[in-house]
Formats: structure tokens, sequence, C-alpha cells
């Protein structure tokens, strides 16, 4: 069982811990933005890897590097890697360590929201190859994360609601209570130590169905609940070199999915109108798409790679919030009709 | 639970394991020369990616190779792959599949007694990096392993003796008797189709220690008989650029063994005469060191992998054959007190 410590005071967390486990030596893997912007204030000691920042350098080259530093800086069977970043640097770093010597120790300590509450946990770990989304991989728990919102005290405004749609996901197929309380708590204005329980709470939606399905079998298959529709608007945008934060795609994709649920299996229709409306004021934007863009979106939808074993789309779909429902599918027409309705409802 | 399938009839047996396991494709991984030599006895008909062969291609350019070969034929998460060759082949396609996609199911079929007796059963794969043997890797079990003492019908002398020298080993860690029984049995002139018996025996106790203790905390260690002092003529023959078959080096390294477990755990002197003369009659040769070497022998045990958190060099001893003794350890003047018996013994 992994451990998760939630803590703001993030430097005796990971001292304590590196005495618990008593390597014979650490390595902190972490990516230059944080070096500058984190790792000063956290003052450890510990000798560094530090790679190039962004999802472009999530490579083979990059996990090399960090082999390499690993016997530079002759690490054995018996030391422990520390991963501080955001998703990138837990994916690679990660994999770097549970495949150095066929598996060492390693710590996650997330400095992103959208890090701590999805990347961090879970044991999915891995790289991109040949323009695949993390192609190369393995499912490898950190023996330890260290979540801290003190860390996320300098991410821009966009990073903040990023991450917080994957708490509204795990709000979405948790309760309708937690779900409200994420809905009333305002992401944007809040001081950083207030949004720590809340991030608990989160974290551990996660946790318990991760520990239940770890292999993705499939329960797990719920968190991917906003991804298929969601990772229609990031491979559209990318398709037009223009950004979209993965946590914004998956906002757009919950209130696709949501629609299917309405349209399907009699997801309440004021839980569409709550939900849009939450969007619109926090200002999450909206995908530029039009009717012209429809067939594009599903054939995204069909390809995406939990997909691979069906000719029918699979989404997790919702009977209201708080419970999920695994392994259904729509047709083309469905979509598009939901997409109609999306767009309605954002004003697009 | 890893199956493993002793026949002589190999293309049945992988087309019934392709049967129940019924992947959405199948992917050959084999290298240069078993394409060549073994292949067209088994008249599979999947597609292949074929890696150069020798352990200097054990290396990230040719595990690269394999995962876009996955990519360009279209592998996917159901996908099976099959290993089949000696243990460079088996330990990296192993490591490919368990890392292609975070992992898809493959099978081994070992093509040498070498990988069959050791490689391919376990759960270790990996490849080589910057110089460092198996310095990458996971533990990832085949989902089934294919043997067959047919495929060596080919192989020359100096490999069924190599492969044979770890089956001794195991005769060692398990029972007088197999031991025994082993020494009996003439490896260079017998049939292939009389050796499939004594290894399923071999195999077995292999799988026996494993299943117990798959990370190698404990138990595993026993299989490190001869490894350490075997290593070390390994090294020195790599650094006088000579060429020694890693059994051999085993088959010298448990001699070396037996006399520090004769000189510390009362070890029988009988058996090491019945050892040395066991190797003389089978030519497996002696290593051409001189007490000139000592020193530098010790220092490659005290580097050896295993050795890493001590100061004392480990080894795993014998208080008779069938009775392994793990973490015993031995100072410079036993080892060089055992080399010079060793050579004694050996006439060198």
């Amino acid at each position: 069982m992994q451990t998760i410590l939630y803590t703001n005071d993030v430097a005796s967390a990971i001292k304590k811990l590196v005495d618990e486990l008593s390597p014979v030596s650490v390595h902190i893997i972490t990516d230059e933005n944080v070096e500058r912007d984190v790792l000063p204030l956290l003052n450890l000691d510990y000798p560094r890897i530090c790679v190039k920042a962004g999802d472009e350098n999530k490579n083979l080259e990059s996990l090399s590097q960090i082999w390499a530093g690993l016997i530079e800086q002759n690490a054995t069977r018996h030391s422990l890697v520390i991963n501080i970043g955001g998703g990138v640097v837990t994916d690679m770093g990660g994999f770097a360590a549970a495949t150095f010597k066929r598996g060492i120790r390693f710590i996650n300590v997330p400095t992103t929201l959208l890090s701590a509450v999805d990347a961090a946990v879970g044991g999915k770990t891995g790289i991109n190859f040949e323009g695949f989304k993390n192609e190369i991989g393995a499912f490898a728990p950190a023996d330890a994360v260290v979540i801290s919102t003190i860390l996320f005290q300098s991410l821009p405004r966009e990073e903040l609601l990023s991450g917080y749609a994957e708490m509204l996901k795990h709000g979405l197929l948790s309760s309708r209570e937690a779900y409200t309380e994420l809905l009333e708590f305002d992401i944007v204005n809040a001081d950083m130590p207030s949004l720590l329980p809340l991030l608990e709470k989160s974290v551990k939606v996660k946790e318990h169905i991760v520990e239940i399905d770890p292999k993705e079998k499939g329960l797990r298959r719920a968190l991917n609940l906003g991804h298929t529709a969601g990772h229609a608007f990031e491979g559209m945008a990318l398709k037009r070199h223009s950004q979209m934060p993965h946590g914004y795609a998956v906002a757009y994709g919950m209130l696709v999915e949501m629609i299917l649920s309405h349209l399907a299996e009699g997801y309440p229709s004021q839980e569409l109108y709550r939900y849009a409306d939450y969007l619109k004021a926090h200002s999450y934007g909206a995908p530029a798409i039009s009717c012209d863009d429809y067939d594009a979106l599903v054939e995204f939808m069909r390809h995406d790679k939990k997909n691979a074993t069906r000719d029918a789309i699979n989404f997790t779909l919702l009977a209201e919030p708080g419970t999920p429902l695994i392994d259904r599918t729509a047709s083309t027409e469905e979509i598009k009709a939901a997409l109609d309705i999306f767009r309605d409802l954002m004003g697009i």
C-alpha cells in the first residue's frame, strides 16, 4: 500500500520519509522550472538530475539522461529517487526508478494540482514514444507521495483550473455532496492551505478505485470519465497547433459525457445547467468547434486507446452525480446530438 | 503463476497457447541467427521483429527497434509477443513487452539450453546500459514458457556444456540424488529428447525458489551459487578480450565456492574431487589464471552487484550437495586460499 502524506511542511515530511526508508543514497529528479521555482523553498541537500521541462521532453532521451544520471551518482538497488515536479517528472522519474536495476524505490512530490490529483498517485508511469502518449511505461506505485498545496502558490490560474477539473471528476465519481462542495469552493481566489482538505478527499477517491482495480480491468475505467470526449478536444487542438490544458479538455469532455448520460441514462437536466454555469462562471472558456468538426471529433473518440477493442465507442457515463456507469457505449448519432447540446450550453 | 510447457512439439504448443490466450495479434521477436536456423522448423505465420544477435546488441537501440516494430505492426494492449531465442532475446523481448503500453502479454520459447534453464523462467527482463549488464529492466514473468530440447539439436558442444553448468547448479541446490543423476548424464553425446525430463526437473528447482522469493530478498540468492566467483572469471576474461561462455565461468565459480564451503562449512572433500573430475572429463577447460591474478579476482568479486551493500564478500555456500547456505561471507585470505586449491584441483 502506497503511503500518501498530506502536509504543508514538505521538507520535514521528505526528511522523515528518507529516515524511515533509510536508503544508501537519495537522488532528486526534477525539471528546470521546478529547480528554479520550487527547490529553493525546500532546501534539500541531495544530488539532482534535472531534465528539460514540458511534455515534448517526456521521451526516451530524457529517460536515458535520468538512467545515466543515476549511474553517475552511484545509485544502487538500495537507493531512493524523489521525483519533484508535475506529471511529466513524476511519470518519467517513476518509470526510470521502476526500471533502474529492475526497480528501486521512489517518492513523488507533485508540484502542480493536476499531478497531485492525478499523475502522482496510482502507479501509472511512462514516457511518450514516436508521437504516442505514454506508449512505453509500467504500472509501478510510488513508495510514498507527499501532497502539499503550498507548492501550488505560484501556479498560474490556468493550471489551477486545469487540475481542479480532475478534482471535479473525482467528486462526480464519489457523491453528490462531494461534487457540490467542490462546485462551491472558489479555487481561483482561495488561499492554498484551505485547498488541502478538499484535495485529500479527492485523492482518496482515486486511491480507493485504484486499490480495488490496480490494472484497469473494470472499475478503474470510471476514472476515464470526461476523457474520451476530452481527448478528442485535445487531439483537435493539437492538430490546429493551439494550446488546450489537459484539465480544460477534461472539463469540456465531462459536459459532453453528462449530456450522453442525460440522453441514455436519465442524468438530470438541471445538473447539466449547474455544471455548464460553473464552467462559464470560472472562465474555463470553450473549445473552438462547429458542426463541421463533428466527424473528426467522433474519429478521435473512436481511436482513443481505451476503445481499441470495440466497434461502438466506449464511455464512462453517470446515472447521477456520485453514480458512475462503466463500459457504456454511444453511437455516432448520439455523440453528434450531444455535441449539439454541448455547443448550445456553452454558447458556441 | 507462469505456465511452463515441456514438449518436443513446439509449433503445436505455441498454437495451442495462442488459441487459449486469444490475443488480437501475435508478434514474434527473434534474432537474425534464430530466424535463419530455428524459425524455418516451426512454420509459424506471424509478423516478426528481428534484432541483431549477440549480447553487445542487448541495448537501448535494439529495444527501441522492438517497440517501434510493435507500433508498426499495430500491436495493442491485447496483443501477444512471442520471444524465440536465447537469453538476449527473451530478456530484451520480455522487457519490451512488459513496458509496451505499460505491459502486454508475452511467451518465451528458449532456443539455447542456457536460456531454457535460466533466463526464460523467473521474470528477470532487461537490457545492458552504458556497459553495465542488465542495468535497466523489470521483474515481469512470461505468461507462458515453451521448453523443448529439440530446438537445441544444432547447438555447438560449447553451448550445451555452458547451459548444463546451470543445470548442475540447480542439482546442487536441490538434492544429492538430483546432482548425482546430472553428473552421470552424458550431455555431449546424449540425444536431445532424452534431456527433456532432466531439464524439466532442473527448471522446477528454479521455479520453486522464484515462487517463494520472486524479488530476490532471501532464498532466491541461492541461485547465485557459483556466480560471485564465476563473474570474476568472466570479468577477467573480458578484460583480456578472451571469450568465456557464461556457463563455463559458473562451472569454475561453483568449484571455488565448493572449496570455500569445504573450508568454512564442512562441505565434504570427496565432493570437491568428484566435481573437479567431472569438469575435466567433459573438457570444460580451465581459466588462465595464476597467483598474480588473485587480487584482481577478489576485486571483481567485491564489485559484483549482489555484494553492493557489504564490506565482506557475500557468497552462497553449501553444507553438502542439496543444502545451500545463503548470505555467507568470506575474507580475502579465505578466497585466496580457495583459489590455490582451485588451481591445484584443475591442474593450472
